[in-house]
């Protein structure tokens, strides 16, 4: 089978994926950009990082778009995918485990207030605040799908009190009992700007956002704005409107700020790979894809 | 029965202790040291927290010395206190998990490059370092007691390659063999100084120090020439030789230093109070006391 390999990568990354992926599934005939235009009625299926809008438009024969990122709306909105293409978004069990990781390091920094002993760690200033039980800590996560609920579940073996909020569900009433929230949400038109000054002032004074979703999900003004009132205590954040964070960006600086470079969970080569083999046997014998976006919903 | 309530406590600690111990265990008629002074004869109990040398003198009736806190070496060396007064450690469940969150947070801040990132915004850096697996990281405990073993229990659930030093083990060989040894370790006249340079030379060239025990553990001017060399990667220090660490103190600025303020583990009161209320009881009952510390050996 030809595959289509295209997207965005780093130095060196796309061959790491193609090794990868030809050890993971070695039936592959793996093709760059240049090599699927030569003979573009062969490719039967793409693997695809963030690939720009444009990039899978004439090929008659694609059965499957496999995407190597979980968040896939940039190939939701590209009106050259043809809709009746199947679209997979990757669910790699690694990743989870990297973005459990990420939030619970994120949860115990503020529960145990080791952002606030970095600042006196600054200032020179030795001083204890009171010890809390991470059962006083209530923990909100939005979303309630792979990673949402490999987050919660972290959390919740780790002694915080966890609630989820999904589509459906009141959203000010969640929030209103909530000291930390984690927003692992899918980004849809549905999502996008959710987290604003409405969003914020409907937490209790003194809570915190952990954003490791996506950028679009937050108005920064409105994020900035809570955080310079002190409504809001602290923010982690991921993930950006504008990726790399541009250098004069009020997020760099700000006090009540954690600026992390997108890493909050990366794919992991070698799982990730496993995920796309199995999919890609599946298209070949005919059998049901996994991890189908719907893409009316968005994710 | 009599007991006295004496040590070293921040503002409006010692009334919260009292308190605490009084409904834990309402049979106590708890002193102060000026009553236990008026009538010494009476005390059969003393409670503890860090008193200064001296303080449990003089008082013929004495049977438990029980101390709220879980270093003890003050109390073994204090040659005031009589040899056949028994001396009970504190060991409270609490404690323990207390220190499992702030052990997990500085293994997970190491693992996934956070201290690094810290250091990146204050740089205005958007750069992205590779992600590793927990079972990547290997990750040595430095004692089997309460809180090695709770520090140890935590890790390993968490997927990190877990392993444990005890007196008796050879060191030279498990520092080789450790990413981040974590100290917790009793204070003892065989361990004084035992994080010294032969200690940090037998670790390999990128491995990193979590001292959650004793200042005294740790020859200050080795660990900071070793962080100079670059031979350790970072540490993280919740203790050390002066507390409060004073103002002009190296560790302060250091930028591969991460500085606690003795904040790894607080006692929590109400557990604690249950603990000396067990022993307590098994005092009036004349029932085995729990916790007891081998002066000879020092813990």
């Amino acid at each position: 089978m030809h595959i289509l390999l295209c997207g965005q990568f780093e130095a060196g990354e796309r061959e790491l994926w193609r090794s990868a992926l030809s050890a993971a599934w070695p039936r592959g005939h793996w093709l760059d950009e240049a090599a699927a235009r030569a003979a573009p009625a062969d490719v039967r299926a793409a693997v695809v990082a963030n690939p720009a809008p444009g990039a899978l438009h004439g090929l008659p024969a694609l059965a499957l778009v496999q995407s190597l990122w979980a968040g896939v709306e940039r190939l939701v909105a590209d009106p050259t995918l043809p809709a009746q293409v199947p679209l997979a978004r990757m669910v790699d069990p690694m990743m989870s485990v990297a973005m459990a990781e990420t939030a619970h390091w994120a949860v115990l920094s503020l529960h145990r207030d080791l952002f606030t002993y970095a600042c006196q760690q600054r200032l020179r200033q030795w001083r204890q605040h009171p010890q809390r039980r991470a059962d006083e800590l209530r923990v909100l996560v939005l979303g309630r799908g792979e990673l949402g609920r490999a987050v919660g579940r972290r959390l919740a073996d780790a002694g915080y009190a966890v609630a989820y909020w999904a589509r459906g569900d009141d959203l000010p009433a969640a929030l209103a009992q909530a000291d930390v929230v984690i927003n692992l949400l899918p980004l849809t038109p549905a999502t996008r700007g959710l987290i604003d000054a409405r969003f914020l002032a409907a937490l209790p004074a003194g809570a915190a956002l952990v954003n490791l979703a996506r950028g679009g999900h937050v108005v920064e003004a409105d994020l900035l704005d809570a955080l310079d009132r002190g409504h809001l205590q602290h923010a982690v954040l991921d993930v950006f409107a504008h990726e790399p964070l541009p250098a004069d960006h009020a997020f760099w600086t700000h006090e009540r700020v954690t600026v992390l470079p997108h890493v909050a969970a990366a794919t992991d080569t070698r799982s990730a790979a496993s995920v796309v083999a199995a999919n890609l046997e599946a298209l070949a014998n005919g059998r049901p894809l996994a991890h189908l976006v719907d893409r009316a919903r968005g994710y």
